[in-house]
């Protein structure tokens, strides 16, 4: 079978992270990767790989994953992708929306841009209906004092104080182009929303923990200011747990002719 | 031991419903009355009974149901009743404040009204993240045919059309107070809410089911003051499922100097 004869299908994956170990697949744990791969191969059993966005982490959920896969099977609508999918699929992860994409696409290489939002539940007492969902934190929180200290995120920097231990890449110059604290209407407490044109290991994740002990008073005002010009992981915050973030959209440019997509 | 050693407690508790048989207990299952009342006992053995304002079916959630119960433990503060009966419930449950009231205090006979939330879910695909929540409807919905058809709901009436084949109550006269369609921030859909001073078995649930029947188009406008009239069961909607619905708020009445609450 040549490439001539396959066609790309970009898709838009959600997924409630609470029982998957991250999206990346691994030996012998259920992996987001792995589940879609299997539900694409169960239309398609020529398909090797699916190619997604971002690989995030065990507990993470998403809206807005992309996931791209080169398939055989010229004659299936975007629908049918969709519809197909997600009878396959089960009830954690479902697939959004579909599009055609050149064969070989990678949503990774495509992404120009990336929004999370995080989400924080400040009331005192823990809440069953928001725990996979939320960071609970019983604490009142300055959000004067948050939003101060997030204006000093947006820009171009190094980050390099705001990654984990375990990321060893030597370019970690990122440009964050947004970052608003808000009401969030699901908790009835905050959300942070981080947008930026790409992300290193747990870096919205110590940016939000480092907001917070701001807001606690736990750190003082210009912590962040500091630990972007020392870049030590020390003078940064905590890293907020995995589960209170959501990758909410990534965002790619994709060639002219390829505006068709299902749902319209 | 003496009433006159006990002290009653009112506790307002939340619930995940999705893994419980409900409130009320039974044999073999888990429900959320055998749950607490367990938490209620590992702090005070004496405890024979927690006494609930509402029989939650399975499957539905609450951010304020009101629970009872009588203490000899009249030392413990309210404080340490939340905070100790939230160590000890699972994940699914939490205490969210508690108050003092009067020994042998029935929550069900002091209700004087109680607030529903029903949540949809109207995009094309089913959504992970809010699986658990709100009741999927692929449809779209028209919310001004939902919104005058609500309207029929407000008022004292023979709900005798409204409630499930299992109910057997004589008296099926109740009063709505309150019926509105509005957008849900949770789910991006539609949420139906509904205040009243009783409600029988499956009654909201059948009330946004005949709802979202008027919104589809599939029952006509004005199926609701049919059903009223005909008090038949068959001239109503469908029963919405129950993982939709949350019992928001219970409201009542306390006696004078039972103002203290925690948290305040």
């Amino acid at each position: 079978m040549t490439d001539e004869a396959k066609i790309g299908v970009l898709v838009t994956v959600a997924y409630d992270g609470t029982n998957f170990h991250g999206w990346a697949r691994q030996e012998a744990v259920r992996t987001v990767e792995a589940t879609l791969t299997g539900a694409v191969r169960s239309i398609d059993g020529t398909v090797d790989e699916v190619r997604g966005s971002s690989r995030t982490d065990s507990g993470v959920h998403a809206l807005g994953q992309l996931v791209a896969f080169d398939t055989s099977k010229t004659a299936i609508p975007l629908k049918g992708w969709v519809l197909g999918l997600n009878q396959t699929l089960p009830d954690d992860v479902a697939v959004r929306s579909a599009r055609h994409v050149p064969v070989g696409f990678v949503p990774r290489f495509a992404a120009k841009g990336k929004r999370y939002r995080y989400r924080l539940h400040t009331e005192p007492v823990r809440s069953p209906l928001v725990r996979d969902r939320a960071w609970h934190v019983p604490r009142s929180l300055d959000r004067q004092r948050m939003e101060r200290e997030a204006a000093a995120v947006v820009g171009t920097h190094d980050f390099a104080a705001f990654r984990s231990a375990s990321d060893e890449r030597t370019m970690t110059v990122r440009t964050i182009t947004r970052v608003v604290v808000e009401t969030d209407p699901e908790t009835g407490g905050l959300a942070v929303v981080v947008e930026g044109t790409g992300f290193m290991h747990n870096m919205v994740r110590i940016l939000v923990g480092t907001l917070v002990d701001v807001g606690t008073g736990r750190k003082s005002e210009g912590t962040i200011a500091k630990a972007l010009a020392s870049k030590e992981r020390g003078d940064a915050g905590i890293t907020a747990p995995a589960h209170g973030l959501v990758l909410d959209e990534v965002h790619v440019e994709l060639p002219p002719g390829t505006d068709d997509r299902w749902p319209p």
